[in-house]
This record gives C-alpha cells, sequence and structure tokens, in this order.
C-alpha cells in the first residue's frame, strides 16, 4: 500500500482512512483539496495527535496563533490544545499522516 | 521541525530520532545510508511496527520473502514477526518513518 495512491481525483470531503490502530494509538492518511474547518469550530481531542504534511501544504490554527506545514513539516498537537484547519492548499491536494494516541475516542 | 532536514552528510550508523511517545506508542523517524541488518540478525520485537519510506528505498526480509519500499509504501509489521532490513539505497539517504505500538520494549 502506498500513501501517495488510491486517492480519488474529486473530493468533496476529507478523505480519512486508518492504516493501522489498536487500543491506544490511530495510524490515519488524510488527504485535503483546499478543505478547511468551519468557521468557528475547533477540535478538543482527548488524545495527543502527531502530525505530518507529506504533500501539499497547510494552515494550522491555534489560539495562540497559526502555523503552516509544508512537506516533511510535523507537529504534536498535545490533547486538549484547541486547533483547527485554517486552510489547505488548493493547488493540489493535501496529504496528511496522523498518529492519535494517549486517550482515544470513536 | 521538518523529516527531511536536520541530517548529517555522513551517517555512519542509522540515524533515530524519537520524535514523539508516550507509555504505549513510539514515533520515530530513520535514517539509513546504504545500511542493512548485520548477516543473520533478525529483529524480534514485543511491540508492533507501522513504518513507512519517504524518500529512498529499502528492501525488507521476512522469514516468507522479500518487500521493497519505495517512497509512500507502508506496512504494518506484526509484533514478533520477525525481519530484518536486507538493503537500503546506496545512491540516497533512506528517510524511514516508524510508529511502535503496543508493548514497548526500551
Amino acid at each position: 500500500m502506498n500513501l501517495f495512491e488510491d486517492i480519488p481525483e474529486k473530493l468533496p470531503e476529507e478523505l480519512m482512512t486508518v492504516l493501522a490502530e489498536d487500543s491506544s494509538v490511530r495510524i490515519e492518511r488524510i488527504v485535503s483539496d483546499g478543505h478547511a474547518s468551519p468557521d468557528g469550530f475547533w477540535y478538543d481531542q482527548e488524545a495527543h495527535e502527531w502530525v505530518v504534511v507529506l504533500k501539499g501544504s497547510a494552515v494550522l490554527e491555534f489560539e495562540d496563533g497559526l502555523v503552516e506545514l509544508n512537506p516533511g513539516d510535523h507537529l504534536l498537537i498535545p490533547a486538549r490544545r484547541r486547533h483547527r484547519v485554517k486552510a489547505t492548499s488548493h493547488h493540489e491536494k493535501t496529504i496528511w499522516l496522523a498518529v492519535f494516541y494517549g486517550t482515544l475516542s470513536d
């Protein structure tokens, strides 16, 4: 299996694919195509999330500012650190890899 | 931080960098430069390992055959599945991302 394959040409919504998981970890590929979080929506997760952008680009918004992510850029979003996806590239699909761990919710 | 940066030009040994961890998960970047497991050496891990090659190439050996990994190729190596790194590219550095989970040993 390849992270850069099996991506539909049209993505009306973000595509999330679970690559591996158990009770304490979930590894997901996320493909965005210009998607962003709805206005006023904030993620407030029970799990820690380590995330990397592998292709495309994205801007994450935190309560204290913005972080731009280009290919290879990674960061850890600790549980309960509120964040949202401010933007993803409109020029190409953005491929993220996210590892959720700690307290996983469904 | 960027997965493709902060890599020394010369790597006498594989470079392993822990990117995030807790009691049940450890996320590592591994950089190989033509490295392979010593003859006769097999990994036999207590943890599950999900691994992806992001740059370069590698060949993993299992007891039932070989698996070639090119950029984006990923696979899950369940705990106790014996494996070794048969080869990594001699033409460029190989950058792996590995997520160990389940029973972590040091």
